[in-house]
């Protein structure tokens, strides 16, 4: 039996409570009270409730941990990420989390800080904790080395993909995302449309280009100067490029932004030159940032990408490949976008 | 002993590796191993590294489940953060790692997203993972009510206080950083200054507000227009301020503003009023939000709330808290001033 504390207002509480002292409290048997608890078995109502509130007045709560052991699953999962600012991590996590169900399964959110020795260790201690799965967040939408093929626990990686191909791999299309953003300017007109992105050494960069460059050449238009501007994620990126891009071709109408931060500077610049946005000029964002849309004049339209269903989604394959469904390969799941004042 | 595998190259992986297989591969005994792995009792540097060899060669790792149920601590502490976007409960969490050591302590964070029923749910699973700690991260910087004392582990508010104040608390010293804020722009010549902040009804407005007018008072210096100007933490408040005071008061020279984000609109209305930053007048920022204060034009001074630090002494006090240390009461660190082009 748990050991009895007698408080400062004379009430009795019981330190380390267990099933005996639920039972006992309730009036009923150990084996009524623990089938009232796990709901496994029948319990008359009437009963079930007064296990429950005993149970609750002495603050007990069964033992995951114990009863882990011994069904060989711990109910976590451990979300190892490279993700600094939790920009990605966390719509990751809240997408898991939903899937998982609120406080059904719990997750071990560690940081790497895109350190491959900190990476190890993080993952030798969920190892060591018997997590029933991973999931891993790359740092940015570039594939990533796999953490091998041999551990005893299965994989899904999120964000980025895996460099192996037979891993689990679920990340954002923005190649089709570069498409819908397109079709989004075409169809609001724009026949002179310009791309400005960040650093081509990002798949995320070169795949959207890739994509705006396939949508409008189904519509028989081609970027303007030939080819995306790559540079940095950035404001000043944007800047640059904007103030270059009016010099050189003044009559562009659209300007399409690898990232909400290369939109705000492109914004700021259009602004100082005098252009009207959207009558002039639309321009859109990318990742749909609420920090950087909704402060931006006007309000920016940009293309979400999904990251809370990508984590539901991630929840969902690694839940499979825990029941042992292990099929390989990169899943691409659809961003969309989402029109405010700038189209 | 674990299931042997043949692999498709020939070689054979030990599926579910126990403490006998590595002993059997190192040929040593059980106990020998066993010493060996947890390195508490004296064993030959080479029989060790043997021992250590044949675990990493089956990919054995000691079941920290087990071992945690035996010891009674598990090595695991729950974040319960309301904070969605994680803009403050990352920066705490790898402060809390840090101090943890990395791998040694393992984390679950949990999103309560502001939901009271959501953090009781999360808080009865980590009850149940028997986490030995928890550590409260604060959607806001306003007190919080308490999980109760009636809980079986030590709980730690961080960014946010408790409203019990028998509760451990860790919060940055907004009023103190109000205070710094204003002694750097007074040290900087300004006499005129404004200050535009957030919404009245955060602490953190109303205690730095109160920090700047205590030492302004010092040099003999009242706000510019009487009193600090509430409203909200966006960049929209910023420029509508900013717009205000300078019809108001147009000698005005250093804006003060309660977050980054007001700065940055605070420097769109300067910029179009032709107002020179930092000749003419100086701004300053809250929070030193890397994305906002790098991407300004000029660079962003800002206060720094240290939010690792703030993690890292979240978690120390966590430790004393398990080790029996229970003195609760709120505790207020410093911030920093970040120095860029704008002051």
């Amino acid at each position: 039996m748990g050991v009895v504390v007698e408080l400062n207002d004379g009430a009795v509480r019981v330190k380390n409570p267990t099933l005996r002292d639920v039972a006992q409290l309730a009036g009923v048997s150990i084996a009524t009270a623990s089938k009232a608890l796990n709901g496994r078995d029948h319990v008359h109502p009437e009963t079930r409730t007064r296990v429950h509130e005993a149970a609750r007045l002495i603050s007990f709560t069964p033992n995951a941990l114990a009863q882990g052991l011994i069904a060989g699953q711990t109910g976590t999962v451990g979300l190892i990420t490279g993700d600094l600012d939790g920009r990605f991590s966390i719509p990751i996590l809240m997408g898991a989390e939903d899937a998982f169900g609120t406080g059904k399964m719990s997750v071990f959110l560690c940081d790497a800080r895109g350190d491959a020795i900190r990476e190890q260790y993080h993952l030798q201690a969920l190892l060591s904790r018997r997590v029933d799965g991973l999931i891993v967040v790359g740092s940015t939408t570039n594939p990533r080395p796999s953490l091998g093929s041999d551990l005893p626990i299965p994989v899904v990686y999120a964000y980025a993909p895996s460099l192996d191909a037979s891993d689990i791999s679920l990340v954002a299309d923005n190649e089709q995302a570069g498409s819908d953003a397109a079709a989004h300017l075409v169809k609001r007109g724009r026949i002179r449309i310009a791309h400005i992105t960040g650093d081509a050494g990002y798949l995320a960069a070169t795949d959207r280009a890739t994509g705006v460059e396939i949508e409008l050449a189904r519509s028989g238009l081609t970027l303007v100067g030939g080819e995306a501007r790559y540079g940095s994620w950035t404001e000043d990126w944007g800047r640059r490029a904007t103030q270059q891009l009016l010099a050189e071709h003044p009559d562009v109408d659209a300007i399409l932004c690898g990232s909400d931060q290369i939109a705000r500077g492109a914004l700021d610049i259009l602004r100082e030159a005098g252009k009207i946005v959207p009558d002039e000029i639309a321009v859109m964002g990318f990742d749909n940032w609420e920090i950087f849309t909704s402060g931006a004049r006007p309000a920016l339209t940009s293309v979400d990408m999904n990251l809370e269903t990508l984590g539901r989604a991630a929840a969902r394959r690694l839940f499979a490949a825990i029941d042992g469904d292990h099929s390989g390969g990169i899943q691409k799941l659809p961003c969309r976008v989402v029109v405010r004042e700038t189209t």
